[in-house]
């Protein structure tokens, strides 16, 4: 039985307030045998005042071993099954750049490349093309004009951007163009089903048009199309756990991912004090707040153990004004680890905190990878995280008489 | 895989007995941070003696966040999957008086209620009308007459009774009369599927005779009817687990809910003295013995701590008695937490203890809510208890070559 059934039927409205703190990438390894991990070492007095008052354990973001990318990461916190519900490329591609992605549009991440004499693909990134000069490549291909279909294209990074169509009738299940190897020629744009037949005509007029505008390029004279995506369909907060939504990132991945579940984006973030600000703000507007902290994770993947650490300490240093609002429901969390040492995601479980009036407290006065393990809250899946919220915020009636 | 399948296959027979002692709402909470729960205050010597001999744990009713009512508590520590076996409310209300509901029987929750002279409701649960009132009105109403179909009519409490239908054919798909508001005249029961035409008219030829029967009374002159259900179909002990299992309960609802999962209910008894008289006369006709303690549930919904604490101390007591019939296994467990600070079922995962000779003791000598945290069988779904119970007992052959 899907969790979400569960809460359309158990959900209640009250005026509590839930704060999710999600330090991206928090879990860590330690960098020698019986050393300690990024969070053992920093400093965070705050996070272990919190963790005498509250409960902790390891959320396993989709299944033991699995590493996952921003995108299951976080719909696994927001409680959305991560392998039920998942976001094509392409979608994802978008969401990352902040495009406003509409239920029914189609969404195809391009790399631009490199064609020879004989229309083969010489170089499938066009020689990895500098954003400086591929972003204008990418708005010319707006005069691309397509009766009846809303046409997008947005510049991501160096050989990188995102097209999207906007039309009745789209589906998404069309083929890559790229073929991965060179001295070929790009592939059609083939449907894999009925209902994707004019999305792939879409495309393939796109790419004719394109041909033209980019044929005197030197490098990138064609592009590519691959994970052609629609918006998922996740239902929305509001829908499955009756809550008014907001979420409070500086950075537009996160902004897209809350926003795809239904979350209202507020406040133009570029601080974690701009963040606590906007909180401070809208505390009275909304019932759920999700605030994103990136930079434990983007250390971690640069593999700078003691600047992780620093990020952990600056996180640690915002928990006080957090706690003044005197949320119902304190969830500290991380939506993977990103342990220095692997410089990548990683599948480890991240450490988790939650305080309540009724969260059952374990005798832990510290907060990280090691006191975690006989945490009160033992490991769970991160799709769980959302159930105890509620419950813990009381919103969440009983089960069967 | 449904674990049914599994313990069919494996099952395998040998004249063990186990005991599943059941402590209603055994989980609670500390009054204040940093205090005690009810069992933590409780002095139980008896039970910790039994936790240095056994392997104890935390048993998450259904998943987590989940509270459950007592259906889906003891569906879960019998070994069916709440999620999936769902009593419905008709045949849950029959079920708790202790009527004996037959494969193919509807169950219907009725309220009593009051309307005025345009036909409209005037009070859903005529006035609260009194049991004593009201018992021989539902009683008056088993003159109803329907060709080819048993009618049983039975009173609860208060406003409410409960009807149910025996005959072939009958579904149990009927949308409820009860409009929820006032004002307004009750609704026609209308079935949902086809299989439940036949239920729908024969409840609509009973609410015909009985706003006859009824039409005088000044307060309860008709009736609504709410969660129409069948007996759920629940595979028996004897058939997926090999085990030819008793109940010994006090009050009706628990009693209902063993004999629903095919256990045989044994002795009339008022207290625990009573129950485990019970089980040492059965203890050479039976294999496994569900014995249900309440108290620890009311106290807690009651939010009487100290009484909670009383009622664990008077379970405790009984444990020797238990223990001097040499069970093979013995569970001491809950089917969910009653804390007193909540006053209610709540979704904390229970304190479970297993004592065999095979149970892998761990390091502790108390048995609590902290000591379970870091107890050998973890934090599990308590859909998995019974196949601990089988398998601590030698009833569990090899999965596999």
């Amino acid at each position: 039985m899907d969790m979400h059934t569960l809460t359309r039927e158990l959900q209640v409205k009250n005026k509590s307030k839930i704060v999710l703190l999600v330090a991206d990438g928090l879990g860590g390894l330690p960098l020698v045998p019986g050393g300690k991990t990024e969070l053992e070492t920093a400093k965070s007095p705050n996070l272990d005042a919190l963790a005498a008052l509250g409960v902790q354990g390891l959320s396993i973001p989709v299944k033991p071993g699995i590493s996952p990318g921003s995108g299951p990461g976080h719909l696994g916190l927001f409680g959305y099954d991560p392998l039920r519900y998942q976001i094509g490329r392409g979608a994802l591609e978008a969401t990352g750049i902040g495009f406003p992605l509409q239920a029914g549009d189609v969404a195809i991440r391009c790399n631009f490349c490199t064609l020879d004499a004989k229309g083969n693909i010489a170089d499938r990134r066009a020689g990895r093309i500098s954003s400086q000069e591929s972003a204008p490549l990418a708005i010319s291909l707006r005069q691309v004009s397509i009766p009846g279909i809303e046409v997008f294209v947005e510049p991501v990074k160096e050989h990188r951007f995102v097209v999207v169509f906007r039309g009745q009738g789209l589906g998404q299940a069309v083929k890559d163009t790229d073929p991965q190897i060179t001295g070929v020629p790009p592939l059609d744009p083939i449907a894999e089903d009925k209902a994707s037949q004019k999305t792939a005509q879409i495309a393939q007029l796109f790419l004719r048009q394109a041909r033209e505008i980019l044929k005197d390029h030197p490098k990138a004279n064609f592009h590519t199309m691959r994970g052609f995506a629609s918006r998922p369909n996740l239902p929305s907060f509001a829908e499955i756990y009756g809550l008014r939504a907001a979420a409070i990132a500086v950075y537009p991945m996160y902004k897209g991912l809350a926003s795809l579940a239904g979350m209202e984006v507020v406040g133009q973030t570029a601080t974690l004090d701009d963040q606590i600000r906007t909180l401070t703000g809208v505390w009275n507007d909304y019932d759920f707040f999700f605030i994103h902290f990136k930079y434990t994770d983007s250390t971690g993947e640069d593999g700078n153990f003691n600047e992780k650490v620093r990020k952990i300490e600056e996180l640690d240093a915002a928990i006080p004004a957090i706690q003044s609002l005197k949320p119902d429901v304190f969830i500290v969390t991380g939506d993977h680890s990103t342990p220095s040492y692997l410089k990548s995601h990683s599948w480890h479980p991240v450490p988790t905190l939650l305080v309540s009036d009724c969260c059952r407290p374990d005798p832990h006065t510290a907060f990280n990878e090691t006191t975690a393990i006989t945490g009160g809250l033992g490991q769970f899946e991160a799709q769980y995280l959302m159930l105890l919220a509620l419950s813990n915020a009381g919103r969440l009636g009983k089960f069967g008489a």
